[in-house]
């Protein structure tokens, strides 16, 4: 009857989305067994959104599920309105559940007299009203340090990596390849869960022009299967390079794994047009349909709907998330 | 000495601006002959925006120009990252100075379970670091009350009455006409100083339709002149509605007044089509040329740049902003 | 069973009262069937309020009912004592239930130097400890926002409009006058929802004197019985002269109808002593006895207490209250 | 040069009081050499107080100088008001000077369920905006801790002490008794400062009467002039009935000295009737014409405003109070 | 089934302790019959502690019981690690347990340029996470208004009482005697409860050199046995002092009765020595065992473990504390 | 004249230190030529820390130079008492200069239920009152995100960097080396500047025993001097083992590099029987005169008084700190 008790706890999970990623929650509405609340979503033609709840929240547990990929801005403001409307309308408890997180890479000042834009972003989802947040994969760790309210930190990588292990056995003398310095120390985790060598690709700026920029491959990647790993993909051209570099210093079958789809711009075009042999990630931001075409089978979109929804779950009845992962 | 020595107070001023209203910052620049502070704003092709100061503005008076017109929530985070920006490069006071305040008419809950997003937009802006705002007309007075901040919400209305009564006296029994009866009240007050008498436009719903309405007119406005009163026009249904029924009610020529050209969808196209024989207006959201076009002489655009510049001027030196206007 | 889990989550209904409106915390018990708790408030030599409980509040949901009429300031401060005095003993919610809200008028900076004292009431009430706010009209909608804690924002108009509708029938070719150009979209609606046309009331300084008023009527009133609304009667002399131009101008008999009947210095007198028919109001506000003999039958109070006791009713048990209005 | 520099940081000293010590305030004002700003303080018919500053306090060092003495509430209310209406036009600086702090005794939970009214009171003077605080022999040093902003709580008893050192030699095998054990370390310091043996009056309740208390005294007075010490006065009783015991133990002339005369009810008619041979008090709280006539000769008021007024010039130039000490 | 009903409110009492007072919290743990909760405490070769929880505690009502006596800064330090975790792991309420208060005499600014360090302790605990506050016998009552967050501020002197009730008939003509003047409203009131006469030892410096310190005693002690009180031991000093005073002006048997055993420096060492009959403390700070031995039978150690065991259930359940004892 | 101004703006820089850092603090102020404040700084035998400035910091612009190394918990309670002192003393604005900030590393939550004490450091920093912060080489730029106080996150590699731009012409094919892959970004930002190759030392936990690493080397160091970089050096552990598997892989002359000298435990003697030839770090913590005996000439320590001390006096005069590194 524990689980029982904890369902009083905070009143009865409701879930709510914005327009930013409709059907991924309806993917967590259905593994909770638990509807999407009615809401009015409107843009009137000055661009002001409004927001209208069709029923009352008095006292529940809510949940705003909501992506900040683009349109960002619009987005953003869908999640802060709907979290202020839930909060006069005295919800029991908010969670913002951003499944891709914008600016995360606004993490800090790395040169004089600019923002760090992700410590806004956590200080206005506050301000709303959230009491609670859940995101996935955001760029930095410490990114959770800058919101004041606690939260859920979650990686899709447990999925991705399920995926990976059932590849390994196909693959020739695979090697775990991070393309970003930046993403070194996660790399590292995910060889040493896959039990595989390292190597990087080094971005380095050449000569007076801080726009040019030479690659190499630091680590053995020759006559070898290589899986490419970083967090998002945004214009691909890193990506796109790094598996060209890759390719030319001898590497065969490249897997392209991450989390978020960013895929700005020409990203798809440009990324389906590369040799590499496929493309693994998740659906913490709709890729729209056109681009799937452009991939075909290369691209594997695993979900993250039952990841949240467990979450969710656990969240409401106060029982322990870390326990999903044996932590 | 007294004004040199308030000028040590808070350091020099420093005028920012983010891209939505550059031609009236520029003007207020002159006004105060103090250059724009250069600084870089960038879109990168995920959307998220990047700021960075081409200068220190550690202990200066930093003011921040940005009206927060189309498009709506781009411009809104341009502001907010400006601030944070100045806020974290230690300057001594940043004061938001915001021509058209974005969601005012969101200022509370007339139905259940709705926002109240101009409050929201408070929040943000405060939690972001500004120590004070500007605004220009805003809604409704108490949004004033909205902040913790202290700031000036001025009128541009000074502007617009002088020269209505350098048009007084070639009208033929003018009368001043509100179309909201929200506006009733500043309505009055202008008939008031401009010593004529008041009429309404009163829209009201009808039959189980919430959509149809019927207009009628309280008050005398036959073989006269019309001054057509509101604080601004979005769509322009009202008040083209307006000016048809003033006519059809043997209303003269019909002078409309508004502070802020919203002007959403095909405002301009629509009243510039109506049989309005001007429109009077300002430089609070900049009107595109295009529109501009479509109006021709009829439109007349008053610039709040020295309303603004004047009242940056006195807050940095520390002088009374009330006196300006004799109060 | 749902009424049932939710009575769990917020603990009983615990009512407190101050000394301010004792009849009316006395209805809303009888109304919810629970006692108002045992306290005593006591004032010593020194007019310092003391105040104790006589049982302890701990992870209970409270409501301190007081209105803050006169004596506003003695009335306000323990109203603030008490809500103190709950938290510190560990209640689980604080709910300040305010019928009457003083300094409401005083919402806006309308000229320089000036406080927003109804911000500051909010303010205060917000770091006494109140985690969320009931208010029956209060003066403008607006003033929600001046809250950060969520709260419901009543309306009595509702109670008042039944009374009304079953006037109407009997009155001769009737209209809805405002008094006051600032209540002129609240009386849009009131005649909206009677279904009757719609005059007002201008006053506007005349000459150099600020003092001297001129009172003119905006529509049409002759030979009409009149629905003269307000959302409260201070001095009455604006009433009072309202109810004398619009006789002036043909009127017949006139319904004064008003949310809060705070009369102040001889307003029962001076009203009681002009033509108006009856004076239907509610008791947000205790009218004295003595007042009450003045008007006699003329005067109608609704209570608002089954209104405030269905909505504590279903806030703590965390159901809707827009339903209450089929909103 | 160097207090030219200071004048610099914080703008002019602007003094403001309320309606509760105005000759005091202008005491302070002729000793800082500095007016008093001119501000209307209205009460409407519905005891709403408003406020309006004559001129602009931009940028400028303010000072609110107002007891909180009878009639509490209003003054308590007035204080607020005029720090808000200071803070929203953009004052640099806000100080409250607070002579006699009300409500100073309720500082502690001595019993369960009743408020901490004290700490109430720094919280809404510091919600209304104040920046500092001047306090002078608040009832418990702790009370500075109740505030999170910083400030100066001062003491009368320099003052009080110059007096006593001057009337030492005159008097009769002199003792220092305190009337309330509370105020046992205080009575300490003051004797030791005089070099003074010490006792105390002791009040116990007897029985199961909680009412009735029995008074003894602790240590020796017989054939002494008496120093009597306290904070303050209230109702007197202690007062009357410590002199009382005193007499009838033997003790000769009592010299009562005290630093706040708050005088209610009849206290000034018991206490002038008492064999007391003087009273030394200050003027943190104006005492009425009325009551000093009583008295006579017999009362001895020594003001603060010197005290007050230098730690002002310094607080504003920025340099040391403890100094003024030889702290 | 009431209690059974606030069992539900706030979760499942969860008993988290540091390593300051570990006995005391096992024993509080048995007087609950709820296990105390598992967690690392790990200090990193560079002092940095690490602390990890070992279950999830989203939702549960969480007690941290850590004194915070020697070493204090670690000491203090884990609770604010240990509260900042169970905040992050989405504790639904925290409470610090603090039998012993550090810093609590710092507690005023009695000299300039000096901290208010227990408003620091205060502010730190709440910054970190604390939703309530337990404390026992903490320096002055006024620590309570420190803290913005409710709680207990609890009292050993019920136990201590208890033992000196039975203690009495067999005392000689017995006496209260206070070692502090700080302490003379406590002393008081132990006297009364007790039913005996009061004296106090006064300290007081002599020449011009601050260290001198001369002791007379204010009462009459003589062919008496004396009950000592204080709150706490420190270096033992002032007590010891104490004792030879009384003992010199012919006191008998002298009882020391504290609640804090901080014993500092050589403090069991001296007191030992000293040749009072009896010392009667609590478990607030856990006395060493070589300590223990110097003082053999003379040392009577109450515990405080049922007190505060009964308060965390009380406080879980929602039910009055007050009336524990009567009140 | 323009420096003079800004001297004015902030009042005078005054220094004030604790015990952690003394001779960093004087080489400070000799390069400020301003004198170190002079302060008590007392620890009585109960532990508590007792402060007090000498002379009055009323409207000045103060610095607490404290590194948080051993003893951490004690040094960071002089850190947050030092700064509560100076506010409550009115100081104008203070900054919290940290050359070593403990705690870094507990930036994020890479476990369930753990705690993130880097932003609990940055939360009590704040609440005691400090207004900006300076740091140096924080582990992680993302820390700057976890205070909402500006601030100045330095680092000592422009040190570093002229040093080994002189070392290099006497290398023989240098390599730049990074022990930790979390260090990878920063270590070629290293390798770029001084145009030489990057490889990297790789850890990796073996088999199921979560303590046994194996260490690898990925890219190319036979026969190379490296140069080994890091942020910090604790127990020396990890940088011994590196040195060990770099000279097993042919590397030649090792170079260590670090900024902060943690040295925990024999971590000294350790790496001084290490091969590495030369350990070039700075004086963000004082290393004792013992350890440095060991060393002898291999240890060569930069001092980061100048970039703390030409900050310090930039911030005070609001000009820019970026134009020193010409960024």
């Amino acid at each position: 009857m524990l689980s029982h008790r904890h369902d009083l706890m905070y009143g009865d999970i409701k879930l709510f989305t914005g327009t930013s990623c409709i059907p991924l929650a309806k993917k967590i509405a259905e593994y909770l067994k638990v509807p999407l609340c009615d809401r009015d979503i409107i843009e009137f033609p000055n661009e002001n959104l409004f927001v209208q709840l069709k029923s009352s929240v008095r006292g529940q547990d809510c949940y705003v599920i909501q992506t900040t990929s683009r349109p960002v801005h619009r987005n953003l403001m869908e999640l802060l309105i709907l979290i202020q409307t839930l909060r006069l309308d005295s919800a029991a408890r908010i969670t913002a559940v951003i499944p891709y997180l914008c600016y995360a890479r606004s993490d800090k000042k790395d040169q004089p007299r600019v923002p760090i834009t992700a410590r806004l972003i956590a200080d206005i989802v506050e301000v709303a009203g959230a009491d609670r947040y859940m995101m996935v994969d955001v760029h930095a760790g410490q990114i959770q340090g800058f919101f004041s309210i606690p939260g859920d930190a979650l990686t899709a990588y447990h999925k991705l990596l399920e995926y990976l292990k059932k590849l390994k056995p196909g693959l020739t003398s695979p090697v775990v390849v991070s393309t970003d310095l930046g993403f070194a120390k996660k790399a590292r985790n995910i060889a040493e869960v896959l039990d595989l060598p390292l190597a990087f690709v080094e971005k380095r700026r050449t000569g007076n022009d801080a726009k040019a920029e030479a690659l190499t491959v630091i680590g053995d990647v020759q006559n070898r299967d290589v899986i490419l790993v970083d967090d998002e993909i945004d214009t691909g051209g890193s990506m796109d390079n790094a598996i060209r570099i890759l390719t030319k210093m001898g590497a065969k079958d490249v897997y392209v794994t991450f989390v978020h789809a960013v895929f700005s711009g020409n990203a798809a075009e440009r990324l389906s047009a590369s040799p590499a042999k496929r493309f693994i990630t998740t659906d913490t931001i709709p890729i729209p349909e056109a681009s799937k075409l452009l991939f075909g089978d290369r691209l594997v979109i695993l979900s993250v709907a039952d990841l949240l929804g467990e979450v969710i779950a656990r969240a409401n009845r106060g029982i322990s998330v870390g326990a999903m992962f044996n932590e």
